[in-house]
């Protein structure tokens, strides 16, 4: 009876029933000895159980839209936060001290979740149509990057409250879809217009008075980027035309610069059946790993001069092409019909040497922060299925409705996630 | 009196006193109303805040053989646990949850603090003598580095336990002090032996097997070391002769190469004030910022052919030489007479740019993990200093009782820390 007691208590304060919970603390003459007691129990077994942060992540449930607490230690639920309406795409960023996440959903919503109390803190409707956010340097700030209306804004973290509303107009009457928002160090916080062709910077040292910087003329249809894990290279990727913009963050004055312009995405005309995405875990050394567009390819780029070192075939078209922390390897899913397929490139020899199956729809991966787990999001599988990545074992396998992206909060102290 | 009370208690609670708080538990039927009430108070508001842990840090006292809890985000302490021994030389890593904090001291003192509860979870004395440690890759074994008797111990994570005992006899007779021991991707730990001249691997993917790869004639007395942040370059510092070890762990075929084999240390002949640390922090883009033993110089090594790329004059014999996590800053302390000042390398001029005098004997710098700030150890002042990295400014003062090391939690998500 005990046991069932202390279960169903810490389910209760799972919940987030505290401020109820905490109504016998003012009336607690008048229990019974009985209910006392059983307050006792319930209280301090709450407090039994404290959370550590730094071992937690989100896994998004695109149709629920809902996101799941797990702990990457033990390889488990926590809990489940509903309500956080269209995650058809979605990211999260962390708070500096790992306790919130905040939740950027397709709809233009944007959820704080309590990691501790496993509470939905706070949700706000910012715009129509978002893609996707970033947090900070200092934590106290959080970026949404939006295709309707066209801009970004920027929120206090601690209560969503908004601070600036940046309108990414670049014509009269035109106003662009933001894409590939990162921040970076100094307060910024850096975006590309895709409808526009420019890449922005955004200083918000002085919240009071953002300051931008307009690069023009950046190449047609950026679609995403990703900026360097030491936050100085931010490059794009274009879907209107060859090659990537690069914009290096300790020259401005240098101006965008264009790589790889010469690189045809897309010679053997095949449909893009979805667009890849760039991110910060794509450098791994002296090499830049890139998903082609619409090609079976991942791309070696030298970080050096920038100039193409190798293609490496895969496949299908790769989505994601994600480098183990420890940089040894590179994690790559794919677009339909190959998106049951996960391949794992050798980054000392550059070639491909595993190829998994791991489920139905394998549409995100994360690794754990120093690497030795990656975590699989199996939409299609309705699972979430862990790998040690040395041995390519499962070590772990979570029941999720449809998961279509993980984070990990780890991502807090990193620059550009 | 609500208010006082709360407050008390929480210091009661800060102080780890849950067991004997929880003994109501067993009799709350009993007590009086009153102290029924006072116990509900004190239960649910010590659940009233709960802590997360991805801000947190510890400042190590020195002469008081203690530590302090502190909150980055809030610069202030939170608790401060005694009784860890001697910390003239201490060093830290911490749990892959961030909840504990494994301290290793000088007097082969290993003590778990429990950043949660506020206190010292459990202490052992493994040796005499001992120069820090390192924590695996997946969390579960913490490893530490003995002088006397030579040799690493690795104990279970958890419980403190000992799961494996290496001593480091290199000749009949001959046991070596350990310096240098760092943790590597694949469950493995790197570490140097100053007495034999050798480097070892130990290969912990089955602790009941370890697995051990030796490297001999490495050069004359490795003094510390350091791995890349990846974990594939491990690098010791020699103290008896030119240059340094470079062990390529991805290639550890092709044995330890010497690095600058011609650059002589010491050719000034200056008494050596107090021998340089080498940490993961050194690397900066294609840079490896090295101190100097016995000059007044920083070494930049190029990266891509490990050949000596510039030196950099600076006003005293470095100790720490900390790259800032975006890479765009060195930070750089000095021995005795100097130790009064810090001086900054701009990594992109690689020449010094400011000179700071924060206070009397600046022993130990940590960076936020993005970068933000820098917390200053100033061990003859009695207190520790933040400063804001982009523009200099204090931020905060904390008191601490002769302060000389700055850990923070993030280093449970970095390789090699």
């Amino acid at each position: 009876m005990n046991k069932s007691l202390l279960a169903s208590n810490t389910v209760g304060w799972a919940g987030g029933r505290k401020p109820n919970a905490s109504k016998p603390r003012l009336s607690g003459i008048l229990l019974s000895a009985q209910t006392t007691l059983l307050v006792l129990l319930l209280s301090f077994n709450a407090y039994a159980e404290p959370r550590a942060t730094g071992d937690l992540g989100l896994i998004i449930e695109r149709e629920d839209g809902a996101a799941l607490i797990v702990n990457t230690t033990e390889h488990k639920q926590l809990a489940k936060i509903a309500g956080l309406g269209d995650l058809s795409h979605a990211s999260v960023v962390f708070s500096r001290d790992q306790r919130y996440a905040y939740v950027f959903g397709r709809d233009g919503g944007l959820s704080k979740i309590d990691l501790l109390l496993d509470k939905l803190e706070k949700r706000i409707v910012q715009a129509g149509n978002s893609i996707g956010g970033a947090i900070s340097q200092d934590g106290k700030l959080v970026a949404v990057s939006n295709y309707q209306p066209g801009g970004v804004k920027v929120f206090a973290a601690d209560t969503l409250a908004l601070v600036a509303d940046i309108p990414t107009d670049y014509a009269p009457g035109q106003r662009s879809k933001v894409v590939g928002l990162v921040d970076a160090p100094g307060q910024k916080f850096v975006f590309s217009l895709f409808d526009a062709g420019e890449i922005w910077t955004l200083d918000m040292q002085n919240p009071h008075q953002p300051a931008l910087e307009k690069f023009k003329n950046i190449g047609k249809q950026p679609y995403d980027a990703l900026i360097s894990p030491d936050g100085r290279y931010y490059i794009a990727g274009l879907f209107g035309e060859s090659g990537l913009a690069l914009l290096d963050l300790w020259n401005t004055a240098a101006g965008v610069q264009r790589i790889l312009p010469h690189f045809d995405k897309n010679d053997d005309k095949w449909p893009v059946y979805k667009m890849p995405h760039l991110e910060g875990w794509a450098m791994a050394g002296d090499w830049l790993f890139a998903p082609a567009i619409g090609k079976h390819e991942v791309w070696v780029i030298n970080k050096r001069d920038w100039t193409l070192h190798k293609t490496i075939p895969v496949l299908g078209q790769p989505v994601f092409v994600m480098v183990r922390p420890d940089a040894r390897q590179v994690w790559v899913n794919f677009a339909l019909p190959n998106n049951n397929h996960l391949q794992l490139i050798d980054v000392k020899n550059l070639t491909v040497t595993n190829t998994l199956t791991p489920g139905k729809a394998a549409l995100h991966m994360e690794f754990t922060p120093r690497g030795e787990q990656v975590w699989v999001a199996l939409r299609d599988d309705n699972q979430v299925r862990v790998y040690d990545t040395a041995t390519l074992r499962e070590i772990a396998r979570l029941p999720a409705q449809h998961p279509n992206g993980i984070f990990f909060s780890a991502r807090a102290h990193k620059i550009g996630f």
